[in-house]
């Protein structure tokens, strides 16, 4: 059944080609001092960073750049944001990449006026911010996280080996975001499928719990069902604008809290992921690939009536004659399938993981209730052994 | 494809048993004087009268009162309303009701402050307010309208028997909803059927558009199997929080923009539902239900792809070895089927209209452009002859 849950969710979104035309409109409605946050310089080749900027000393802003946020924002990075903000009195920060950027530009937002260990406060207890917050907007170039309309943010700490993610209250969701297809189209072809992964596994991390049969399941099969229809065609044309628009729009829906309403949630397979994320520093969407079928595998037995569900409504098997169990493994079997034909990394050995490490792996795994099984340290290193 | 969108939609919804606990707290964001608005008295019966009146004594507030607004409300009903919130210098609207309460006070908001001749304005022209808009609060007791979470308004003109719906700009929106489906569980039958059939129609009416297989339509998808789930099990046992849970939020996201994302909508079977409830005052959902199927068989051939589809995915139709049109047409047969067992009224007849209203029907029903078929008045009547 549904449980009771609050749902808000007020970033205003720009969807389609040339929605940038509508940031000046944005930007007026925010102070005069602008921190400019981007990644490793994408967006200067692909010509979007002088369409922002140009349309910023348009609006007659004074501009700081915070440059070089990497795909795992690191804390070190993230102080030396706040440092610049800080310096810069920052009215408002404009992230310009994709959910890596977004995620970082959350975290300044929330740290700019906060006293103290900003790590301990936010990413070991879980406070929400107390302070005044610098509002984010973000110019979205890559898609797969849902940044861009929620409030978590993950940071990793290179010192402890803790990636750890925080969804803050709403009140630190982007403004806006401006969501323009066509930005993600010069992407290479592994961070287009790592973020078609991601996206897909978002959705299994708010599907896989309860037994019944609510609308937050149904809408999630939905958006699955899209996503499969559309990352077969961009696998195969990847300037497909019209599969690339769906993608993007169904990675908005996969994260923005809406599937998770009403539900228990664990999100085991990131919290796998993310260690084999700090240790490796691997794509996060390939992160998640390499350890989701041995994760899955293991859970089945646990939730078998939806891993039944999955298979028959989101991938197509026929239950006619079968045991559940068998419809249900049929069902994992679809879903590597179509895992292997995007070419996804489906082991952490190809990330830089061994044998080696699986100690210290789950170690950096946090262990999660809400979903099927709350997973042993014993069951966490045999997943992360059948993930080799 | 996905055409371009703007999406925003900041309300806050407290979902579930005892949700109106949230109410004190967001009264707090607001000025002294409300306006509470409700309909005919079935509050005080169920209690939820005194819960909302204790919440607003304890708070402080002072309370001027509109009650009495019918299913369909009317302009001179909406002209007290206006007079009553100016005579209050209304800070806050509270809508404690269903779909036509909220429509209500969202008409009033738009009002108080407003100069000139409302109906022309806002229902003939179609404006959108400059005024100061007076904000919303909703304590929902009856679902189908997804009016708690959209900009929507509908109101009737007894004089020109015009029933017209404007939706206005996303600073209408209720501030905020509360949905505590245990309310809805004293409707009587006859207006949870019809509530259901008003909800199913809302994402029919956004699903048949375009040919392609966009987002937007495998949310619909999902959101109207979520509803075939619920319905048939509310049908049978009308107290199951469950089922009832599940249908106050698929009605809620029904209706509150997002499945219509990138679509173009013509909302031909409103257009003449609302013709016959202007002339009828039947329920509205009833309304829809009596013209669906003969609009639908109308414009089934020019529409074949999603006919197609929406009999697959939505009705489990088997396709193999049928032809488009086959399957098409075999998926409304499923569609009257569910219909017939909620006991929905079917024909228009029972609703009060006959032969000789046919012309007149068809004189205030909106020919709007955005589906498969853009109707001729010979094509109305028929559609009207049909549904006798």
């Amino acid at each position: 059944m549904l449980g009771n849950f609050t749902y808000c969710n007020p970033t205003r979104l720009y969807f389609g080609k040339d929605s940038l035309e509508n940031l000046e409109d944005e930007l007026k409605k925010y102070g005069k001092n602008v921190v400019l946050i981007y990644g490793g310089g994408s967006i200067k080749k692909n010509g979007i960073y002088d369409q922002v900027t140009a349309i910023l000393r348009k609006s007659g802003k004074a501009v700081a750049e915070i440059s070089g946020v990497m795909p795992n924002p690191t804390l070190k990075k993230l102080l030396e944001g706040v440092e610049i903000a800080r310096a810069h009195k920052a009215d408002f920060l404009l992230a310009v990449g994709g959910g890596s950027v977004c995620d970082y530009a959350k975290a300044v937002s929330v740290s700019v006026h906060c006293k103290g260990d900003i790590w301990d406060k936010y990413f070991v207890k879980f406070f929400e911010p107390v302070c005044e917050i610098v509002p984010v907007g973000c110019v979205l170039t890559m898609v797969g996280t849902g940044s861009e309309m929620n409030a978590g943010s993950v940071i990793t700490n290179t010192d402890t080996k803790m990636k750890v993610g925080h969804v803050f209250n709403d009140s630190v969701m982007p403004k806006f975001a401006v969501l323009d297809p066509t930005y993600t189209l010069t992407l290479p072809h592994y961070q287009m499928v790592a973020g078609i992964y991601d996206i897909f596994n978002h959705i299994c991390e708010q599907y896989f719990s309860g037994e019944d049969d609510n609308t937050s399941d149904y809408i999630a099969e939905g958006l699955m069902r899209s996503l499969l229809h559309s990352s077969r065609i961009a696998n195969k044309d990847m300037l497909d604008y019209e599969a690339r628009s769906n993608i993007m729009w169904t990675a908005t829906w996969a994260l923005n809290t809406l599937v998770a309403c009403g539900k228990s949630t664990d999100w085991m397979v990131h919290m796998l992921g993310q260690a084999v994320g700090a240790y490796t520093n691997a794509t996060h969407g390939m992160t998640l690939a390499a350890v989701s079928l041995p994760y899955y595998r293991h859970i089945l037995p646990y939730g078998i009536h939806k891993f039944k569900r999955f298979a028959v409504n989101v991938w197509g098997v026929d239950p006619a004659g079968k045991s559940d169990e068998e419809v249900a493994k049929q069902g994992l079997e679809e879903m590597e399938k179509w895992m292997r034909e995007l070419s996804l990394v489906m082991n952490i050995t190809l990330l830089g993981a061994d044998e080696s490490m699986i100690e210290k792996l789950a170690d950096s795994t946090l262990v999660m209730t809400g979903g099927y099984k709350v997973l042993s340290r014993e069951e966490i290193c045999e997943i992360f052994r059948e993930s080799l």
